[in-house]
């Protein structure tokens, strides 16, 4: 296992939240039928190149920027920030943990400004940012929405091969952890951290990385979620519903993981809780709870657990992968060598398809 | 091939819906739990050895007895019939069929009088009634109502290996089908079928029966399905939920599939579509599109196809099984040797779990 | 008080459904804008002077047809008819009445060939038909459908002063009375009938008639209502939201009525319940009952009572109106002569709006 | 108008969210079964005197206490803060403002400990507490929750004279304003103001104060709050329902308004929006707009705008009432001297019940 990553002694920015991610696409037009024919995602502006999207909630100019590019992968994860002065106190922390650091005064996407970019110490390509414009917010817009109507970026997901090292820089940076799954020998297999006061932010889940396993947007009820499902099978794209819908055990809420045309992970997520209380008491799952991933126990199909987006580096560069080499997820809990129980101490192992691998 | 079941010339009885199944359960308190405690059937009224179940919406007597006994099957598939002499009717149609037929002034079960039980040539015991007793109907009463509220009786799903022969049979006595599953080669997988004009009373799907596939009830809404799975989750029996919740393409209603403790599976249905007019179109699905059994494409798990509960003949012995000599939709749809599509043409796999049993 | 209307010696059509309502609209840009743009109706064809609509699981041609005309009235209220011998019956029925009766094999309307039109003996102008061109039914469709589909046309209700003779005459053309609104007098302020299992295909609504009240679509489920008053919100057009969205006592269907740019009343509704047993239990209100209309008690307001659509005769013409003698349900429920209560022989007025007028 | 508050010097305490009301009610066995059976909210531990009640996602001890009293007023407005130390900077704050001030370290209620609480300078008796008892999260006990499953607290509702003045105080206490109503002259309605990242953890109304207009309640969909409406019908109180359900314009939430035993209103809501951004834009509305209330138009009955709960000071005395002297939201509104218009410019009145009054 790696050391830890040092604890900075300049402060952390203050993050308010996850405000948007910057996507590279290989194919921007299919990219399109994607998040906006598909998702309605609303259109703040485009080009040939770009096109920036946001939900219907929002009043800040993006939640999402997809770039045409030659490799399908990820350019950037932005967080907002409480004042422009957070920006210094970006540079300083990271400069202390020896990143890599880019300030633009013009910002590094349309809408924003003064922005901060770096590449973290797990390898991710991190933006800070206060200045944005602002747009309208569509929320009582409700002749623009759709059946499966998407409010608010709700967080990102990263594949990281050591989680508690991950977690631990986290928490330096200001996260609070909400949940985790661990098993019995101390492996954690993945964290959820927070912010805001919903469940996360943002989470690490233990793989190969650094890579992004998925992003994730919020509506408000859970046929919203199964309309996207429906529409997917009337467009016969239903091959691109990976996981779900289904319920979380970890964060309770509802929830569906999609592919884009590139493989892009999406995931359509409603209804978790309250966190935001200093105390706020943190939930451990056991790795081998069927129902952690999914309350009502319904597999997880392996191309969840093994497949997910490269980062790029300041310079756009794909970041190469280090190897995690604490037990996977996916190996001890399904196929041959793995167990998962509805019940603990149940040793039945069900018809649930997951055992049939 | 069996040869076609004749049709009498008598005239078929005037089925207006399938009304009440009678199950045999092997632990009567295990089997209240369920339907009671988690699913929230009201009781009509209960002995030692039998309980008497409505749906919320109902104003007859029951739609569901539940009866202690030593094999877990099914004693009778019911349905109500227009008016008292269309029992003469059945009679005489079964009589002519060669069939085993017995009428008791007094019924079978408690609040419901005068009844034909026969055993039909396809072998499945069925019960024909007018004369029940009347109870509340609980509609406006909210006070009562749970979360995953079943508000009716919604269809039968019987397995028989020649479903052609049996949809024949079944048009004689009147059903007309809505839907089937076929193949390019003439081999019909599954067929639905009706009288009350939704997609089924019954359906005929293949497989070595007769067995009882699934007894279905009807909800309002999709939120009141997923509250039944998320209860499950809560009381740690997820291992029961056996497939879903989903879309299907077949009749285009949300659904789950339950196991009751004796593995008789429940189905929780809502949402098809208007049946009744006399050109309502047949909608044929091919047995290789993978949107056919779940319109997201999400696997069926094979104990959905070789699973079911058996039936017992007039005298309660459990009635032997007939072998599919057709193939089976689980062998020409997924493993080695089958196949399925998301778009017609397409010969990716993808990366659906189906594909990897 | 008018005569009975006679019973015909004639057999009745044998109905299967309401299937469309044809609607002289006088601004036919502005209908299309609400039943299309805002509702989201399917357009089947149309040309400069006709627009024929359809819901989304509809498979034949329409269920609604706007034509432009001089004055905004109910042209027709159209059945369809389970074969087409029953047209014949239809002819018989009504001349035997001495109504005036007009077939056309060409049909009245595009889509529909062979129809009987009649002015039925309570004044309104009726359809009869069965051949129909078949369309596609888009239930399926979701990449179409809107966060407030209509799936089907449920239903419609007309005024007419003298509501005991309107049902009698019903009832004699084959419909069943499911509930109705009746005081301890005697007197019958409205009845639902049905053909098709729900609780009603039309309704007689007692006031000065023939009028139509209204025509109502099926949606699934009730965030569908909430969405087009949300909808109707955001394009600042409240104002032509006149009453609900709530929950109905009568049919415990949820319900919302918004008004054409006409004033044609249209209801969207969902969820009552199986009315197609032969004993179905009839349900009488209290007019004084004041969850009768709304089970929560919400007022009924004024508009919703007096207001109503003009019908046309089959030259065209507007038919006069005959004045209610009995009383009217508004004046014994509501304003300083009337009262309602929300627990039966509770005389507290409490705070209700409707209490206030 | 009175004189603007002062802003101490002293800094205000750092409040986390409105965390629970102390409430007193007449009758405890009548309130039990409005807010136990009714409502389901949880019972953490009662007496013959008083009853905690908690949310389903909560983990504190309590969101809700009912005390037995001889006056139904409220007893505390209580919030949690971010760490022991807030307490003194609550002291100090408000002692500089020369309120009193009662600190016990055992608590003022039970599953709290280190306590302030204060009567305001605009009169409410206000709490502060970091110290509570844990108790377990039931988000996951679906087996637990009812058809109207209540989450949250979600905000307090107080009514004040000067709203402006009320407005500031809370704004030096840390508070940010979200949302308001005001005229074009300058007089505001009511704002909405927020520690939390939602529209608003309490709301200052216009009106005779200090009372409390009303305490509220999340759920998660807005079936959920449709269920409580159905069930107070089928319990035949729906004369218990003063208004809704609808859509606030204001908060852009779905919302209801029902009264308890002793008349104190709670409210039901859901989805509202993400404000927690530091340059989270205001949004004023007419008070003129006849959408701002209720998004569909729907009218607002005279006891919403004229009832509330009186508020006790720390010796548990009523605090007798300032009149508010600026115009009243209702007289404005409705009646012969208000006027509401849909699309503002449009003079027209239309059929809406709220003109009629």
């Amino acid at each position: 296992m790696a050391e830890r990553i040092p604890t900075p002694t300049s402060p952390a920015p203050d993050i308010v939240r996850c405000a948007y991610l910057e996507l590279v696409v290989t194919d921007l037009a299919r990219s399109r039928e994607f998040y906006v024919d598909l998702l309605g995602l609303v259109v703040t502006c485009e080009s040939d190149t770009e096109i920036y999207l946001r939900t219907f909630d929002e009043f800040i100019h993006h939640n999402l920027v997809l770039r045409q590019g030659p490799v399908a992968a990820v350019a950037a994860f932005a967080y907002r920030v409480r004042s422009p002065e957070e920006l210094d106190r970006a540079v300083d922390f990271y400069t202390e943990l020896g990143c890599r650091v880019e300030r633009r005064g013009e910002g590094f996407v349309r809408g924003v400004r003064d922005a901060v970019r770096v590449q973290d110490p797990i390898g991710f390509p991190i933006e800070y940012f206060y200045e944005v414009e602002h747009v309208e917010r569509l929320a009582w817009a409700y002749h623009l929405h759709n059946p499966g109507a998407l409010v608010r970026l709700d967080h990102f997901n990263q594949v990281t091969p050591d989680v508690p090292r991950a977690a631990a820089h986290m928490v330096d940076l200001g996260f609070r952890v909400t949940e985790d799954i661990e098993d019995g020998e101390g492996t954690v297999y993945a964290a959820w951290m927070r912010r805001k006061p919903t469940v996360h932010d943002t989470a690490m889940t233990g793989g190969d990385g650094p890579r992004m396993h998925h992003v994730a947007f919020a509506t408000h009820e859970k046929h919203n979620i199964i309309a996207i499902c429906d529409k997917m099978g009337a467009l016969r794209i239903s091959d691109r519903i990976e996981r779900g819908p289904g319920r979380h055990g970890v964060s309770n809420a509802f929830y569906l993981y999609i592919l884009d045309p590139d493989g892009h992970r999406v995931e359509i997520y409603t209804q978790d809780y309250w966190t935001g209380d200093p105390d706020n008491p943190l939930v451990t799952w056991d790795v081998h709870d069927n129902q952690r991933r999914d309350w009502w126990g319904n597999p997880v199909v392996p191309s969840w657990y093994t497949e997910a987006s490269p980062v790029l580096d300041l310079d756009g560069t794909v970041v190469p992968l280090t190897t995690r080499t604490d037990d996977s997820e996916m190996s001890v809990t399904i196929g041959a060598d793995g167990f998962s129980y509805t019940r603990e101490g149940d040793v039945e192992k069900g018809f649930k398809l997951g055992n049939q691998l």
